[in-house]
């Protein structure tokens, strides 16, 4: 499999995984797709009017953070592409609703599932790239990139919130579990401007990693850097390989948390 | 905290929350909202172009269904009001990218994250409500919707992959583990017909769920059954409560998953 071990923190998840006993690590379970299944999968070209023109990462990134401490992960990377967008392109970006995701926040409304810059990010793409495939590699580099990465790495020109001083590798796309992660390394809550800070410079990496596929593939360059899992499934069902990463006893407690500065 | 605590395919959270001790079962923490973190929380209303009227949530339903076999969890349900919608209201909804978010499917291009039917129906909501505190109460009751009610319960009139006998609960918004707990309980393979005619149908669900949400919120009659998360959080992190639910030792083996019928 293609996930990536790491350590982080001083712990690695590979002796994680070697503990655990029930997992084993990078046992690959064989694609067993069926004919109905293969057919499902197949990609597809779509119509969209959603024009792309390249545009100047450092731009979309700086956007997206200014954005963050009003509309949240998600609706600040779109409005990162929508608000050069509309100036260099119009058309239809000129009525597009960025606030329309802003729910995605938090893992969706504060659930804390999926980080919601990929959800931002995704919808941009997916506007654009005119190609189910195409989307969906995009989408899957941008995944890997916001796990396997020490994050966030941006750092704004004029600091909006609070200095900040760790960067941390996510290990998932899992709001929570990526924001604890750093919480920890900070030492800071999540209601601390230092938490605020931290996921407004994270939407700008991610803004800026988007940015650059969508420029390549405007240029005719993009290649996708891994592939996709519809027909490369861990463990058996859609998943990472690192599942006791999550589901051991690696879950801090209440307590824990309550001790971080406010 | 308003996360239920369910029982299912023969065990109990309750006990399981019990038995780690790492989890204080019901214990809510502080809302430590600071000043900053509420400014940046305020709703505001913004502007769209996509307008709503009611429709039939059986008709949503149903396209929802078919459309999954090609399109997938989120792009499915997209399917299933831009469709009608075209008809209905026409305008801005006759050029929508229907594909433009099937890069959502299994957890986020197979990642197993937050399932695509929540990303499909949020977008839809999200375009047409015009007030970011409305579209984040309905995805949120919608949520709640997902993880606490038997699913699926929809019965297709015409049947389009594989009789089904099971509904389970999800206990969360995450696409393998609500999956993976109907799989368990089916006892069959992701890679089976059976699986994608649950995930087809559960879109269904979903999609006549938000249909009702919406029909009632054109009337001026939409009420949100739960409170925001975001004044709420759960474990001083974006998160459910249910916390050793998912990182306890409930995780199947490899060796589980490969047991079941293909």
């Amino acid at each position: 499999m293609d996930d990536k071990t790491v350590a982080e923190n001083g712990y690695s998840r590979r002796s994680f995984l070697a503990d655990s006993g029930k997992v084993i690590a990078g046992a690959a379970v064989a694609s067993s797709l069926l004919t109905g299944q293969a057919k499902e999968a197949m990609a597809y070209p779509y119509v969209t009017d959603y024009k792309y023109t390249k545009l100047d990462p450092q731009e979309v990134g700086r956007i997206s953070y200014e954005n963050y401490f009003k509309r949240w992960c998600a609706s600040c990377i779109i409005a990162g592409f929508v608000e050069p967008l509309r100036k260099k392109v119009g058309g239809q970006w000129k009525s597009y609703p960025i606030d329309a995701m802003r729910w995605a926040h938090g893992g969706l409304a504060g659930w804390g599932a999926t980080c919601g810059t990929l959800n931002g990010a995704g919808m941009i793409i997916g506007l654009v790239t005119k190609d189910t495939d195409i989307a969906e590699s995009m989408v899957n580099d941008l995944a890997f990139y916001y796990s396997y990465t020490e994050l966030p790495s941006y750092t704004p020109a004029k600091i909006m919130k609070a200095k900040i001083h760790h960067m941390t590798l996510a290990g998932t796309i899992i709001c929570h579990i990526s924001i604890g992660r750093w919480m920890r390394a900070e030492d800071v809550s999540f209601f601390s401007n230092a938490r605020s800070e931290r996921c407004a410079r994270l939407a700008a990496n991610i803004a800026i990693e988007t940015t650059g596929m969508l420029n390549d593939w405007s240029d005719g360059k993009y290649k996708p850097k891994h592939k996709l899992r519809y027909n490369l499934i861990a463990n058996g069902i859609t998943s990472q390989n690192n599942c006791m990463d999550c589901h051991g006893q690696n879950v801090p407690s209440v307590e824990e948390y309550n001790t971080l500065k406010k």
